[in-house]
């Protein structure tokens, strides 16, 4: 599958912002940019990186299970992530916090089936251990390797399982997808994509793969996610261009409110493309911005649509608001709401819980000024209910993607939020989670 | 059902604080006040009260269906209220805050099935004309009537139906409990009570009703309550003793995180008790608040058991917080965690949850210090899982009330939140409102 910049992979013009902020990309430089979606692209596509995962035994067995994967590159990587905000946070993610003050590593070590998370010092221990383990195989220092869990709090790792299981990994350019499979919990779809950029005379690709389907909200939105890249890129500007890609897209999704004390999004970049440097301000950081926005955005997508026990993707978009702040703040409440999403799940015309969610968001809202559309059908204009054609609405409501855009005409700011439906099953996963 | 203070309706010592802020209670004079749930208590047991409802057809007909209702006091009420923070407020809203500008009302006429919100100056044209119908069939200046309403949102009242069933409602002592019923939407259970309170050779009553299971969160929690008291209450006290009634009660509740544009928590004081007046810092003011607190309470933890698919009520207790503010903030948090509310559905012993959430509130936690309590039953302490009998955790987790305690042992401030589980049936009732 291939798409030009500027188009997602719906064929649709890209309503995203790609130059936010300080870092001012070269319009014109832009233009000469090309960015491609790579037909089955992953975290393995950017040169010199490889992956591999088996089956330890830490989650419940099932057909094709993986539980346990690692993601080295060949190269030393300068690498930066996002952790959890949670003030619980799970001893992979203060193990790996502290590897990343030097800004490099080379692998990072991940299990699904099990968090590692309210564990004390023997999660802190055990997590240590599955990095000497890992370097061990691979021949590093630990010191370069970070690690990463998810599933069950409060349960310690299996270390039996995972000594006599690491062992077994063969690394590849995962061309079975391995590593996305073993980081899965209740995901349902491989959440996994590769871009190729080529600028000028220069090539670079950026790939990641995703996990998350619960405990999915703004402010660092995924439980897990892996970024690479090829390119040659300067350690500051890859946290600048890390976090900036997280706020238009982990961080404007949501399932369900909770937060996980194990999110981490993470990037290495092994510099194998032999680009020229990527300094801010020039075609190539743009570009590389640009670019890596929009790998976030689909994979964060592709968690929103995989929300436990969703049916759909609803994507709101606010217009007209006073600041972005609070163009994002409305787009996530409203995307956020349990009644929205209860009502978009039964194709339910209730508008105006959509209208209400909006204004208890804590933005500035008027709502004589409110326009509300439903893919193309206006249901208010100017704060007033129209008539619509129930049936037509019905049959948008029931589509795989709902668009919900809001503007309220206040100001010039804009934000978009996705999110998914609230369905029966979203309640039978999650009250038999353990048992 | 007969109650002495400080005892709440499950014969447990209460431990709602009832002595907060700058208004201080005599504890000693408190002591020697005593409060007794009446049974049967509703908004008509304080004197002078009358109500009456009828069917106008506003919304579905059921069996016994009630939709139009009017609360009347014979002599002129102090009156205040707290609305809804929600940037869209309903006309009725907007009308009844101006009206209560004044500091007195005599009735307040409510409608369920349709909200009358988002729509425009028809709306408040119709909120009026509802209040004029209302006066014109009491014998009384509109200027003193409120007017509520609860129900589908962006849709026109109904107002040929009001105008012909108005003037068929019977004002009584509401023995029949039309009131409670005619607010109601999709409420399973009837919310009301009404406590006596005597204090030395005083005596007054404080009743109150109120509707709502669903959009109910923290930050006026309930969509309509009307307290009624016979008691003789100054208007600044009033206004002081709702806030802090509301915040340890209607505010600590939680079923959806949603707040409707509709929520309005009145309060009406006729004196006719012929108490002394309630001065702040009197014996009787201690004890009108402790009893306007425990009504409150009561009514709020009467909705949270009716959250909309509940089938338990949870209570979540933090300790040790380091103020106030944290400890509500942590409680709110876990008991409107999804996570936490489809793991105690389904009885699942998911712990985890529970500190996940509170570590994200935004109170300051520190994982070591942490004990957390199922009942009487320690699954943490000091940060350490302990094993557990899970046939016993499961056999708490099925009750009909759940109590979580967790302590941060940080600091000395205390808060409890109610809530509900999240089923399946919360799903299926707000995915088909409308159709």
């Amino acid at each position: 599958m291939k798409q030009s910049v500027g188009v997602n992979r719906r064929g649709e013009v890209n309503k995203q912002p790609h130059c936010l902020g300080h870092i001012q990309c070269d319009i014109v430089s832009v233009m000469e940019a090309k960015i491609e979606f790579i037909s089955a692209g992953t975290v393995t596509s950017p040169k010199g990186f490889l992956a591999g995962a088996t089956y330890a035994g830490i989650k419940k067995e099932t057909e094709d299970a993986l539980d346990l994967g690692i993601l080295f590159s060949k190269a030393p990587c300068m690498a930066t992530a996002l952790f959890t905000t949670n003030k619980i946070k799970a001893a992979p993610v203060i193990l790996s916090q502290k590897r990343l003050r030097s800004g490099r590593a080379v692998a990072v070590v991940v299990n699904s089936g099990c968090a590692n998370a309210c564990t004390g010092e023997q999660g802190l221990s055990d997590a240590a251990e599955m990095t000497d383990l890992a370097a061990a195989g691979i021949g590093v220092s630990a010191e370069d390797i970070l690690v990463a869990s998810t599933g069950v709090i409060g349960q310690r790792l299996p270390m039996e399982l995972i000594r006599a299981s690491l062992k077994q990994i063969v690394l590849s350019t995962d061309d079975s997808h391995k590593l996305v499979r073993a980081i899965m919990t209740t995901d349902t779809l491989l959440k996994e994509t590769a871009v190729v950029v080529r600028v000028g005379e220069n090539e670079f690709i950026i790939g990641g793969v995703a996990k998350g389907s619960g405990m999915i909200h703004p402010n660092l939105a995924t439980l897990l996610c892996f970024l690479t890249t090829d390119a040659a890129v300067d350690i500051g500007f890859l946290k600048v261009a890390l976090q900036k890609a997280a706020d238009v897209s982990f961080n404007m999704i949501s399932i369900d409110g909770d937060t996980s004390p194990n999110d981490m999004v993470l990037i290495m970049a092994n510099g194998m493309a032999k680009n020229g440097p990527l300094s801010p301000g020039s075609s190539q950081a743009g570009a590389f911005q640009q670019a890596l926005d929009q790998v976030c955005i689909y994979l964060a997508k592709s968690v929103a649509r995989d929300g436990e026990g969703a049916t759909k993707l609803i994507e709101v978009t606010i217009g007209g608001a006073l600041t972005t702040a609070e163009a994002k703040l409305a787009a996530r409440t409203a995307v956020s709401s349990p009644l929205v999403k209860a009502a978009v799940h039964g194709n339910d015309p209730n508008w105006g819980r959509i209208v209400a969610a909006v204004g208890r968001s804590g933005a500035e809202v008027v709502e004589a000024k409110i326009d509300l559309y439903l893919g193309n059908i206006c249901l208010v204009r100017g704060g007033c209910p129209l008539s619509f054609d129930k049936e037509e609405v019905v049959r948008v409501l029931a589509g795989a993607e709902v668009p919900i855009n809001l503007q309220l005409n206040l100001g010039t700011a804009t934000a978009t939020a996705w999110g998914c439906d609230l369905s029966e099953e979203y309640v039978t996963i999650n009250s038999q989670y353990m048992t």
